[in-house]
């Protein structure tokens, strides 16, 4: 079986990651390229990495005709604009990975919190995070990608959350991200004169996906969590680095941890447990979350470290995975490309 | 059919990055790592983005055997190595594929003259340099991977060389690559507080590659050419961008060059000639050698740049180019990733 | 009044950030570099910066003879080495300013937990961080310089944990350091091709820069204070952020905080207290340590960040502040030097 | 004698960097910092790094009142601005340096074939390169400071070019600069995820720096000199580094062409002649342009590299050189900061 596929939002940079990736899937047709942006180039020419590669010419969207003709489309547009026309598209056949953050709340206000006014509240998303949503996934018709830092921040903690074996008043995240995580708009934070050499706290207790790992720590735990993130930009242009200093609720050793961890994320395709902390370097080009940790016994404090490419596990490649789970493909089709390093 | 392949230097860069595209090719069964360092260790603890993907050990190889069992064999040892044990590789079935340079030079003087004595000067292999070379490749049971340099320099300016378009006494080519290409052992020139902020020119006229450009290039002119060659060291870690700085014989006109350039490299799976200057960044990750030219019609100076990922086209990516030509398969399978950028 | 210095270590990284400031300071004659290795060479070809600036030779120390010549010794030899030697120095007039560890804790039995068994245990030094230490620093023999991560994550909390505004059982210090930290050896992560697209957390919970930085604090809040401290290293080469996560006991506003800091450091020539968090970026060249933060008056956590070049503040120009104070000069004398930025 | 100082042009990095170096200028009181951009803003809102030490208030300049009141103005405006208000400036006592190309041109007609119609195309200035103009830079009124490429290409071959030891037709000249000679404004080159792990060539034969480097390659041949002059963009944030490939007209020992340098150079303050290749890395943060050769015998070619800090000897340190001469000072003053590194 093969399904036709379009992307929403081709010119930045999920857009072009998604491309990348689903002109190698062999179960997946590419059939359009929407963008109210560069309308009429060729995919290559605003992404020349796919020069050769993928030279659809990039149309304006009839989100009500590309909704019934497609199999799949992926909304790939800022945050506040996938509410304007994600009801459009539903009202086809096409199933809607959303990789905004418009449709990842349970509760409207939280989102309005956060973001905006909502156009659409009354349409809800499946938490597009198949460790934890596998089986709503595969039937989802709306799956709301989950955010960057909330993938590597969620699935680093959820096994000690889901256990209750940590105080969940002081679970601290300290994350760091790559400079593609802003976008590919240039701006002055990522003007190179100044983060090449640089590195900088921003949103340090306001940052907007700070009550996305809330919402889904806090259904793990059966009770209200309020984590405490902090994000970093540092000079590397992929990946997130995602430290938790969490505090065991009663002395636990390491190997009880390990076996914890292994056996929570068993099976997980992309999910790896490992006996040391892991580096971005290793998972960087791939779909892979690497996560480890070190004890410390005398206070009982984790650190839990999580790396992924937020390109990848933490946008289109996740995507990827939860449409593969949607269209009963193997989940890891498509992805299974090991990191590029060095 | 199913070819089966072995790595004989697992544990360098180019090792690492035969492993990684190996791994994703369907007509290849990778059946041994050899190294006479890590012995024992698995290759995902040397190279841990290939953690659950290639777990085999690295053992010490004996070289008759592997030999007479394995299909194809990479060799990714240093230059100087390969020679003490490429014939007895070649004793049994195996087709070998040299990385190194021991067997690139049609004369031994000029091996001998770079790099040290020969001790199989009666060895012979096939340049592996696919658009020069295909029908020979194809053959070949020893190919003699081109160096990463002289892959960039030859393809930008072949096609003006064979037509004797361009002046031969004042060939610049003046090139600059990432950090990988020094390899996997630290050194002072490598180590981040001196390269990170720096750029240098090294062996500014005395490179290795030097004569094995010069090599391939007088067998397109028919005649003898000594291009001057200078490398720099740049603070990125992939990729090599040549530039040629060259004279025109007489006036001729961008068009015309360009049609030239399209000529020459018809049909070729990984040569894309550009109407703009190409950039690393769009072919990192994938085994595409970018051309593109600005004329200087007022100076007949034309200047040429190609990019490749030293690492792919200009090491492991071609070496498998190489090695589909010899089975008879696509030449583009395992070779389809487009490049990964950001 | 001028006098005379001389730096024993002369080919680290500390050692020519020492030579490079001192040239530069008006009461100072360099009178001699010292060191086991490259002995016999010039400063100037161990650091081609210095070049034509700082052309003395290299010599291997007397030690007791420098420390009769000599007005003040800087000791910039790696942890383990200068508690060898500095009691030789001491019998002369010499006065001393160590950089490594081996004078910084009161304790002995702390130092030989985290690093070795002490072999001048009653030598006693005074912790030169001036914002606390200034008088005991003017009247010292022996200051023992802070270490880099200490000087940071001390300046971040100082007023806090003086005044007993936070819960001192879950103090998080996630700090960042540049690889200029690693020192001038290169090394399996200080090599580029893995580090500069990287970013990784090392010693999570065992760093032994933790418990000096709790020792200090614990002095500050006059009872036991352990910190939870994990260090990350970045590709940049200078700089250290450190971020501070720490819970009011009670709430506070942001208002009364910044007051609290700007009193705590008025004066303070070095220290910079900003209405927003700082980057490394704009003190990087310069002996400041920017301190910003930001609370989050929902759950009472603050986070704390403060920034140094951890080759200056965090080393070498907080040793020449010593030495200001201990010969009577401007504090800020030798060190006027804005950041270098971009 | 202290003189008066100001800068027109605050916003933009010549600008930051002349106040970072006047503020440490002992001859130097900074009166003045005019923009028409940030007008009302100090200049350490805009540039952090000079937080409370340069906390002038930015105005918006009346041109001829500001050259009446002082006594030297620094303008580090864009091209094509600077001529517009040049001519107001003189009319007072100011001596002017501009650090734009509008005056650096014996013929206007280049400068109108490179930028755009002059405005006060009969003000003439001093090209302000030390090494080539002393005695009439301490002269001048006017000085036009050199651009950054033609700052180190100019010093790397003029003793070549000076005693016609060269082929003046086949002059290549491949430069490499740092993100920072693009500017302070943020744009599509210059953003983090496109240029950190990228090189690219542009303006590949049409650089307008190329006839700054041709008029005054002329000059010193006494007839015509057209240079092949190549830029291009590296992931580093300062730095130049000019790479001259040249033929020697005639065989000449290694050993006599570095007496040549040595001779040419003899005296010069910021100019080191070294026995090797120069590296970016050991002149970032000073005013030194180191020079180094290499000599390919067999071929007479000549690979000649000069390395530079942009923004200093290529910018703002250049001016404050040029005005050391203009008032009589040291002409070192202000200037004696070592390269900063690692």
């Amino acid at each position: 079986m093969t399904v036709t596929a379009a992307v929403v939002g081709a010119s930045g940079y999920a857009g072009v990651e998604l491309f990348r990736l689903l002109v190698g899937h062999p179960e997946v047709k590419l059939v359009g390229a929407y963008d109210i942006r560069n309308v009429g180039k060729r995919v290559s020419e605003v992404h020349p990495n796919l020069r050769g590669i993928v030279d659809l010419k990039i149309a304006e969207p009839d989100y009500v005709k590309i909704g019934k003709q497609t199999d799949v489309i992926f909304v790939a547009t800022p945050h506040r604009v996938a509410m304007k026309f994600v009801p459009k598209l539903l009202k086809g056949k096409a199933r809607i990975i959303d990789l905004s953050a418009d449709y990842r709340f349970d509760d409207v206000k939280v989102y309005e919190q956060y973001y905006t006014k909502h156009e659409s509240p009354g349409v809800k998303g499946v938490y597009g995070l198949p460790e934890l949503y596998r089986a709503k996934i595969k039937r989802a018709h709306l799956v709301a990608n989950p955010g960057c830092y909330p993938t590597a921040a969620i699935l680093s903690v959820a096994p000690l959350v889901k256990r209750h074996l940590i105080n969940i008043e002081h679970i601290v995240i300290d994350a760091k991200t790559g400079t593609s995580g802003a976008g590919a708009v240039p701006g002055e934070l990522t003007h190179h004169p100044i983060i090449d050499a640089n590195i900088l706290a921003y949103a340090a207790t306001t940052h907007r996906h700070a009550p996305e790992i809330d919402q889904e720590l806090s259904k793990l735990a059966g009770r209200n969590v309020e984590t405490h993130f902090t994000p970093h930009l540092i000079p590397i242009v992929r990946g997130i680095l995602s430290t938790a200093h969490v505090f065991l609720r009663k002395p636990t050793g390491a190997r009880g941890l390990l076996g914890l961890y292994r056996k929570f994320y068993a099976g997980e395709p992309f999910v790896r447990v490992l006996e040391e902390l892991p580096q971005v370097n290793f998972v960087v080009g791939s779909n892979y979350c690497d996560i480890g940790f070190e004890l410390d016994a005398r206070s009982n404090r984790l650190v839990v470290v999580a790396a992924i490419d937020n390109l990848i596990k933490g946008a289109s490649g996740q995507a990827i995975q939860d449409m593969n789970l949607m269209f009963g493909f193997d989940e890891t089709r498509g992805l299974e490309a090991p990191a590029l390093r060095p």
